[in-house]
């Protein structure tokens, strides 16, 4: 499927999402157990005991949700995956416990915090003299270079997703994508940028992990790792208009030169999340602003489809919604949760076949 | 002078710049000379012994170039710099062997390099051993946020240094700027950016090592930390025209959320340096182009001055070049180095005073 070096094999990974296990909250649970090649055998949240994944997101099937990593040990687990973030990435002292009995009980441990595993004394040494293995998601590549616009000599089709605000959906959109091209046959590449998307795919750099002289470098090796594809898909991180990932954003353009940008929107959401005072444009503003920033390397770079996040509203408000997205931009949008992402394929290839790649 | 908590108080400072000590190629040696407060007491560079800083540099006085660790200890040195960066800031062998003889000799080290000085086994326990200090100029700070745009309701005159290219003197212009407004009295506050910067005046984050998540909040930071002074003048870096840096630049412009840009340009330069195929447009586009990205936070910025550095031209091409930026631009123009920095501070403090700040 990919030719890339997967970072882990197939694995039955129980979950720690304790108190947080649904859509909004233990994003990198959610999107293992919806996209990743691993076996999800449990979920621990001792708040849902007794549930499944299906009653809980939607998908998932019978994933059962249970109280304690004791009692996830009947599903013999090989690695616990710590399913949720906590803010700046700190690790809080009733996680440092769950993951200690997990190296006890022998499992290895996968974690995407700032604060590394491998570099914390005690969790370090105790998974030595347990053998087993530490994955921080989080971590920098040991060699990192500084990009220089290479992304432009690509013979490979980049897009790449781009968003009004960050947490809006752009990895889950890209997926949906990548899946859906696959099925179809086209030889389809997704580059995860984030630690989530990383966990899915297998391999991947975490971008906002990763120091300001070297995330476009990294984008840009990333990137080119996948020529020969018919179509490379990259995770967008972040948006231009929150002033603290901004950076990580334009890391990832002039990382990525992508060919065309799938702008992601959540169409119930007109401020920056958790930013005081920062409205979020018109769509066709958005489009141009981040337009302006790809031209000065890929001046023939378009946004060829807008992908929407309309949960939370109605069928018809939906569709209201996609509707007015059409019209103000001109291309195809929908979106791909509610009504499949044919039509974000369709784009992309369109665009594809008209740049004769 | 200043409010800040130094990281060093002032040494007697022996600088390593073997083989490179000039203007373009020691700028760590260069701009602790020229602007620091430390006494620099020599310079190692065995191609250049018997020389002073003045002769190699033009200015610096009599500081000696010796050719050997051992022959700078009769000048009494309290700590090494290593004044220059090697490529991607890896610590090559020649340079291990002299930090591992100035710690035995009784030296504090301070490097700005990637490898961190305090993350290398073999000098981390020679320095322990030995009871001196070694200074990672480049290391991330402890505590990190994620930048909320807060600087936009900073009470002080903020300006950044932005520019055409890397590598292109916005650090020396923000410093020529700085040092003459406290010459006039004004309450200047200078924040560094770089681990030059940092080593000059003795507080500051290097920008282009934290990552991406984190790069706006620390600036943000630090800049906050200024508030309550006349003006802060912050050290730019990277360009938005450089494919590798550029996220940098943005994390700068984000987290300072600056009321005005000096742009800095070399009136010789034409292409981005070490880029492929990356010419750079023309000094006004590049002024709207660095606006957009403001604006979306600060709509009242403007490019207040334009610093030129026509090093290598004469007298007379200065001149012109200087007329034909003010023509394209509408804003005064100057070299600092070649005509004095006045211009560009009376274009400050005329913004400033306009602003009622």
């Amino acid at each position: 499927m990919t030719t890339h070096h997967l970072a882990i094999e197939k694995k039955r990974i129980v979950h720690l999402a304790e108190g947080k296990f649904n859509l909004r909250t233990s994003k990198m649970t959610t999107g293992v157990i919806r996209y990743g090649y691993h076996d999800s055998v449990a979920v621990i949240d001792s708040t849902k005991i007794g549930k499944t994944a299906e009653d809980v997101l939607g998908f998932g099937g019978d994933v059962p949700v249970v109280g304690s990593l004791a009692e996830a040990m009947k599903f013999e687990p090989e690695a616990l995956l710590i399913g949720i973030t906590p803010p700046g990435g700190r690790l809080p002292e009733d996680m440092r416990t769950v993951i200690i009995e997990a190296i006890a009980l022998g499992l290895d441990v996968y974690a995407g915090l700032h604060d590394f595993l491998n570099e914390d004394e005690e969790i370090a040494s105790a998974a030595k003299d347990q053998g087993v293995m530490l994955w921080d998601l989080r971590k920098p590549p040991r060699s990192m270079p500084v990009g220089g616009g290479l992304t432009r000599w690509s013979k490979s089709y980049i897009s790449l997703m781009v968003g009004s605000d960050a947490a809006i959906g752009k990895m889950t959109v890209a997926l949906e994508i990548h899946n859906k091209a696959r099925e179809r046959g086209i030889n389809s590449e997704f580059v995860a940028t984030g630690q989530c998307g990383i966990a899915i795919a297998g391999w991947g750099s975490p971008i906002d992990a990763i120091p300001g002289d070297f995330m476009a470098g990294v984008v840009e090796r990333d990137v080119l790792s996948c020529d020969g594809a018919d179509m490379i898909l990259v995770e967008g991180q972040g948006s231009l208009y929150h002033p603290g990932f901004s950076s990580v954003t334009l890391g990832l353009i002039h990382g990525a030169c992508p060919h065309s940008l799938i702008l992601c929107h959540q169409s119930s959401r007109t401020e920056i999340s958790n930013i005081r005072d920062r409205p979020i444009p018109p769509l066709n503003e958005v489009a141009d602003h981040y337009l302006a920033f790809v031209h000065s390397f890929r001046p023939e770079c378009r946004v060829v489809g807008v992908s929407l996040n309309t949960s939370g509203t109605s069928n018809e408000e939906a569709r209201a919604a996609v509707e007015e997205a059409e019209a103000l931009l001109g291309v195809p949008a929908t979106d791909p949760i509610r009504f499949g992402p044919d039509k974000l394929v369709d784009a992309l290839e369109n665009h594809r076949r008209e740049l004769g790649m």
